[in-house]
């Protein structure tokens, strides 16, 4: 379920005091996971490499347990998408990237 | 061919002038593109997507070019990425992104 | 009006050719625009600040110019914003944003 | 007292031991929310969105508690920067924003 | 002379019209700039450094020009400095930086 | 010994499992860190600095250690990378920076 990565504790209350702020999420999230030729693994691998790109652990984090919980993405695919990381942002992203990784399998 | 993106008129220069910086980004960018189990194609819609979500005109753009000239890469499945970048990275990349895309189509 | 400085170039062609995707945001934008509290100019002066301090140009100046066209922001307050800006993102979003202010005058 | 946020651990050892980086300091944070139109409120609104939308935790936090408590910001006036540092910056500033904002209500 | 990078329109304009901003900006960058162990040139290098890794070309430019004309900082040099842009923050900021090097020589 | 900041918890792991993947990182340390005319110590200042200025907590706090241990940098030195940081980057980078450093004293 593509919004399932909303419900932190952020959302939840954004859902019960902010209704037409979450509904307006709730509608982006859908549109930006809805591609036309991408398919939502493809997408979501690109969430995991957009914030780990921008060595953000929290938003790292949460699409990569997302990911693999939701449509079954491996560390092995995690790893590549680190190595397109490593080439465009450089070192600390990337070893960042592999410690949440790690992190993750335990 | 992977390397490609590379020779652009900074990297020529490299090429001839630091042949040690040189060798050190071939193999990086071999080693970056060279997924155990993402192919070559996904990883560079996620290369487009960390420039571009990083509102990085120049890379992005050449990203893009290297992407559909290389391999193909169609307009549509760019805007797919450019959706995970309007969640993930907000309106002013998108739009650049956007715009970016239309001017390549010319 | 709000959603104006959308229809730049890319917005265009998202309206004809992704509806799905216009729609989210026309709705996104209404909303983050809708303060319960703040009224629509503080927004947009934060808005003006967010852009200015990313270092991003083209976004910047498009907020710059609507804030000032739609809502009458005068220089004076872009210059207020742009005191912040110094503080916590340091000098070169600084002149950038003096440099734009300059030539939005002109 | 508008100095009040820096008197964190790191600047009361500047204060000490870098006089002269200290009063420099001192005088670009009195300039800075000196605003000659805007008032203190709304500049420290757009420290607020700022440092949240950058993504940057700590100082997000240490502007929200100051602006409320030096100010009187609301949590509802904040709801309404974090509106848009979600369109200019998208989900994970937002979602970490209004999670901080959340741990100060406690 | 430590300030000449200054007297660019954003500052020039600055002095004139904001002086309380302009005198707050001269003692950061007087304050800045004395180190108390390391010299001038190599915290010109570093701020070369930070507006590459940066991905500025506005401010990088300046920062090279400067420096090559105040402090005699060589080509070599510099490119000594992308080499640890590369390693920290990726390829795209690398080749961008070899770019405006190359501008400069001409 | 350049390469020591890397075997952290991730590059362990991405000697064993991904052998083709630290190959390439060694080679891209070694070369970023030889510079031709820059001395180790003042690379290692402007990896501080850039790690510092991008609010990396994680990545500024490493290259302090180990720019200490391997090449005796002292605590004078890296203030005055800060005040760079400072003028560049802002307050937040500044003042986080200015915490980390006195943590590393304890």
């Amino acid at each position: 379920m593509k919004d399932e990565v909303f419900f932190g504790e952020g959302m939840a209350r954004a859902k019960n005091e902010y209704p037409d702020l979450y509904e307006a999420i709730v509608s982006l999230n859908e549109v930006a996971y809805t591609g036309k030729v991408l398919d939502y693994k493809t997408q979501k691998l690109i969430a995991i490499a957009i914030t780990a790109a921008a060595s953000d652990d929290r938003a790292a984090k949460k699409q990569m347990m997302s990911g693999m919980k939701e449509l079954g993405i491996t560390k092995e695919e995690i790893v590549d998408v680190l190595r397109v990381v490593l080439l465009t942002s450089g070192m600390p992203p990337f070893t960042k990237g592999m410690k949440l990784l790690g992190e993750l399998e335990k």
